[in-house]
């Protein structure tokens, strides 16, 4: 019998009533604990700060705690729903922090509409926490809004663009290792801008030299009037031959298509116009750009979809408790691309005998985050 | 042997690294587990609040998390010293909250420094929480951020302000009975008018007919060229006789003294100038406005302190988990005088047998926050 997912989760949630508790590490039942956890012996912890800023991160919640940060305007598939309704994915967020990388979480949902006022709030509560998630927050407001907390002095990261783009690139080292195709040679094709085609097209872009990108109105190329400041900075990317045309036209010869788009949108004909043994990334979800059935009877070699009931699940859970987990541990400032990098081949080595329909470890497999965590780690260097 | 509470909580807080840990509800350990708690399954419970926000109220931590929110701008007796500095006394907060109360509560330390930043961080953060305590945030930036916020939907609550005005009416409401003196015939000096001493003045005004509040230059009177807004509102609400003078004057024939100022700042002499058996809150903390023996020496019939190692101690804890968990109970859209009066008498009723020892109960009574909330919560109306 399958499980109704959508009912079983409205049940749970209604049992819980929400799925973070917030916990006292110590008990209060003598004058002596109210006197130490509280006033008066709080205020020597407070002095000690107030004196070394840095003794926040060993003497308070700071030292581990990571906020989910959103504004509810493009939760999962279901758009601009809202702060409130975007609540229950980010505690779900918070909780996988938790569960796979032992990391304290708490999601914030922001009444906050526009890049400088969520990036003004984000700021604001910057001191309480040791790093900063990002969540389903729309393009191309998410861009303007993490380029903007760079300077915080913790991570900011966000996580539909750039945890996406780590797991889709050890995917894709693991497929071409699987075909004995040269990574850097694939011919790739984007489909879609949003915000995890953007980060995905940027970290495949210092491996793989060819690469188009399209969004709805067809491929990005300098014959386009209507670009964007986010768009335009694909021109010097990808799409070296500056040719322009629809998808039918970009996938020719292709040998990836990664999809981050809409349902159904890649045909059976587009897949046989490819170069041999092609990737199929099709991951609009819970519709994918192709049914991975369709795709193989077409002759794609490997298929990788969102969703769990398919071989090769492209889930962020994948990387981002381990980015999260090795970047604080290093207190590093940022997440860079080196790092972020680090966490793909770290993900991609993770399966020593990589297959068509094993691309990617299972997400419930917990030392994930611990080798993402290492491999982050190693890979941070204020330089970068 | 006294311990060195300074000591111990620094060791205690290095030893934790901060005092609350955020916990998943849920273990993750098969594909349904992950399928309920985040997607796909989750989607089904932002849909359901996106078509009923109230839902939000009984699906998500909405329910029953209370913010801890500070600027780090008058922490305990530190003064300014900003946001991180103050985190372990919000964690303290709220663990304080979820010890006395069982609410969930997270505390968040803002790096914004004037009234319109902190009102626009709190009101984009609010669809996460079910209350809002604002803390340790100075005079008079606290009194234009607490008003400003009342149309949140959610109680916004100052606890320096009204959690102290609470517990001090209460041990009023106790001491007069202990010496059958009639409340409301009081004579009431309030030496202090930050946020504890406005608080406190109003709320003593709609019982006590006979009050004169004192700020370092004096006396409130119309006389006074120096009053900013907030200050203006004592002189309808107080000094009838509208008289001038310093504190010696104010306290001649006084029956209560409640010192929200500066350590030794009341005198033997200005004790013995009182009406007879007068009672002395001297609540500056950790060296109050008198100490205890001095005062009874000199005439004090009761006193209390902010000091937990002398009889009565006006400790806020008494009054905000019982206020917040009743206000949070009945869904409050905000914390009423009639409900901040229902919290004071409870807490005085609690005690049958006051004494001039005890004119209020321990804070370390976890049954008083249940008493509390129940008188809130039936106070509550939205009239009000």
């Amino acid at each position: 019998m399958i499980m109704d997912y959508n009912l079983e989760s409205l049940k749970v949630h209604k049992q819980l009533g929400g799925k973070l508790e917030v916990r006292s590490k110590i008990g209060i039942s003598s004058k002596d604990d109210l006197s130490i956890a509280y006033t008066p012996g709080v205020g020597a912890v407070s002095l000690a700060i107030a004196e070394d800023s840095s003794l926040a991160r060993t003497l308070t919640l700071k030292k581990d705690t990571v906020a989910v940060i959103s504004d509810g305007s493009a939760v999962l598939g279901l758009g601009d729903i809202g702060p409130l309704a975007a609540l229950p994915v980010m505690e779900g967020k918070s909780l996988l922090l938790k569960e796979f990388a032992g990391l304290n979480s708490f999601p914030l949902v922001l009444d906050s509409h526009d890049a400088s006022s969520i990036i003004q709030v984000v700021r604001s509560v910057a001191p309480t926490f040791a790093a900063i998630n990002l969540e389903d927050i729309k393009a191309p407001v998410c861009f303007e809004v993490e380029s903007s907390l760079q300077d915080l002095g913790i991570p900011v990261f966000h996580d539909d663009q750039h945890g996406t783009a780590v797991v889709v690139l050890a995917g894709l080292i693991n497929s071409a290792k699987v075909t004995n195709k040269e990574l850097s040679s694939l011919k790739v094709v984007v489909n879609g801008a949003g915000a995890a085609g953007t980060a995905i097209t940027k970290l495949l872009s210092s491996v793989v030299k060819d690469i188009l990108v399209l969004d709805s109105k067809g491929i990005i190329s300098s014959s386009r009037s209507d670009l964007n400041k986010y768009k335009k900075e694909f021109l010097s990317l990808t799409n070296s031959q500056d040719v322009s045309g629809d998808l039918s036209f970009a996938i020719k010869g292709a040998d990836v298509f990664i999809g981050v788009s809409k349902p159904g949108i890649l045909t059976e004909e587009m897949i046989r116009s490819m170069n041999s043994d092609p990737f199929i990334f099709a991951l609009s979800n819970p519709v994918p750009e192709v049914m991975p059935d369709v795709a193989h009877s077409a002759g794609a070699l490997i298929v990788a979809t969102g969703r769990s009931d398919f071989p090769n699940q492209i889930n962020n859970v994948l990387a981002f408790p381990g980015i999260f987990k090795g970047a604080i541990s290093v207190r590093a400032t940022r997440i860079t691309e080196k790092m972020k990098l680090a966490a793909a081949h770290a993900l991609a080595n993770y399966i020593k005998q990589p297959s068509r329909e094993m691309v990617l470890p299972s997400p419930l497999d917990k030392e994930i985050a611990n080798v993402v965590s290492k491999a982050v780690a190693d890979a941070w260097s204020d330089a970068d």
